[in-house]
């Protein structure tokens, strides 16, 4: 099986997952800013999870870089992977159809916490087939991000019922972390 | 014709087939549990429709491995595939919105039904061209796979009208049987 | 300018153009054969149409073959004719929606005819790109079905009027000149 | 990082992008001209957003033709561009919408300026990582379009609130200007 259909793929479900999002951010019907203001929430979770949508194509992308052979257990976990991600598209028209209520919030972070719990199944999965002195296993290293990143999700899934406001700001937050660039990583990489 | 520029069109409607089905899983207008809870049967019928989408595109991928040489035939044979492919998001969506009612489950099974055997018509399609001593015809040997497959198919159409849960664990059971991977193509593709 | 990446920027819109016909074919809130049963002008105007991107595909597909170099002119050539393909599915949807009505039938023709048109004026600009002594231009040779299939079309606009269900035929049978394979231009090619 | 799946990505979001725009472009219920003709602001949003996205397209081509190394800060400047331009769909049905009106038409024109401001900052990326003697910078030049638009664009967004006509024309003018082929940059890059 060969490593760049499989990219192929995969590159074609992430940029129609971008995309859609958008069809969620319907036009209003009035033509004056009364209409158009109460679309900030929506345009809000949208950006939100544009980026988070990058970063995963991102990651995904130099993922796939380290990968030399295809096996079917690496494919399945990344559908799994992708699965996870489609239903983003889902949690944010919620999220933002309701102003960030807590239970929207909640499912926000809670697929958002699925996601990056398969995207470590699938770093597993990859490492487990190269054996020891696996390449990307040097790569990764410790992956800190890959570890704290799960935690602040699961922290956020119940703070969204205290406060979701406090819970966005821990999704953001883990979003800021992956936009810093990882020079470490990088330097590895060139 | 080059068979890569059939497997670029191929893996796109792929990837947009799977990742549309969310588009009918549609964000519920109230923010708690009682909103969300009646989703279950969409979001099942959408798990279950992302699987098959997988599998199919999975087997795609590794029929194409053996294709050399790209005829008309063989590009209308795929297009027909897809075509039976594409009804999926709609029969999915018509059996979730039904809860699992007899004639949506029975429409579910009729277009996996369709989908098998213009898969299996394109696997002769290809067989046919490569003539005696196919590559493919060696890899698919018996195929017991896609032989059981449109069986149970065609048996869940009518037991849809009896009991919509028994016909649904008929599709449920053809997607493990080709979760489960098969060592003995794997080996012959390796 | 390199002919791979307007090969793949076409693959893509033509896999979604192809694709997102189906979104049209909403599924309908009951649960029986009186609720399915009014759906199929909807789902016979989707074949008709799914069929006719495929020919357009194929046809692009043979087309891009014989190109070398990719021109200003020749993308923005392109760029027209998926724009015409791409009024497809709203002609397709009314047209369904309508039960072959008489102005729906004769806009879908339109939309045909302008797309034949914008297909003939690509290959155009590449044959005079190509200068005397074309490849294309030996391959295309006398082109009998690029120049009946604009004439049926325009036939059939103002025969809408008269009987959609001898518009329809017109469609449907140009559809079919294009599917049966022409020997000559596959033996040319191969 | 390679520079295909870039491209691949890029490529993948463009052509849903230009694609999901007709899908704001609904089909009437009535069957008669009193139906389809109030469609016309929407037909015509969606041809000149068609030709926008197609200009980015074409652009974007040319651009990545002259990039060697994608670093990370090109490819989140990329999805910056991204971002914006998959705006434009809400931006144009929200025009086409209310028929023009005064808040939608500068909203467009808004949405086509960060489109065209971030397309200057992944210009400007991708000079300051070729350093001096960039191919980029010798290819680009002076780049008077580039410079013109943003103003255009700039100087359409008040004028939507004194005249939306007026500032049409400047959305069509700006189109235009870039649709006419630009010999320098072609001789250059052939």
């Amino acid at each position: 099986m060969h490593k760049t259909r499989l990219e192929a793929f995969s590159d074609g479900v992430f940029a129609i997952l971008i995309t859609i999002l958008v069809l969620e951010l319907k036009a209003p019907h009035g033509a004056n800013w009364d209409a158009l203001s109460p679309l900030w929430p929506k345009a809000l979770s949208y950006a939100l999870s544009f980026v988070y949508l990058g970063i995963y194509w991102n990651n995904h992308h130099h993922l796939m870089h380290l990968v030399q052979k295809v096996s079917g257990g690496m494919l399945w976990a990344n559908l799994h992977l992708l699965f996870w991600l489609s239903l983003v598209s889902f949690a944010t028209a919620w999220m933002g159809e309701n102003h960030f209520a807590a239970l929207p919030t909640a499912l926000y972070g809670a697929v958002l916490l699925a996601a990056a719990l398969s995207y470590f199944l699938l770093v597993t999965v990859i490492k487990h087939q190269q054996g020891p002195g696996s390449v990307l296993a040097q790569a990764v290293g410790k992956d800190w991000k890959g570890k704290v990143s799960p935690l602040i999700y699961a922290a956020s899934i119940p703070l969204s019922f205290v406060s979701p406001a406090l819970a966005m700001t821990g999704y953001v937050a883990v979003a800021l972390l992956w936009l810093v660039p990882d020079r470490r990583i990088e330097r590895q990489l060139n």
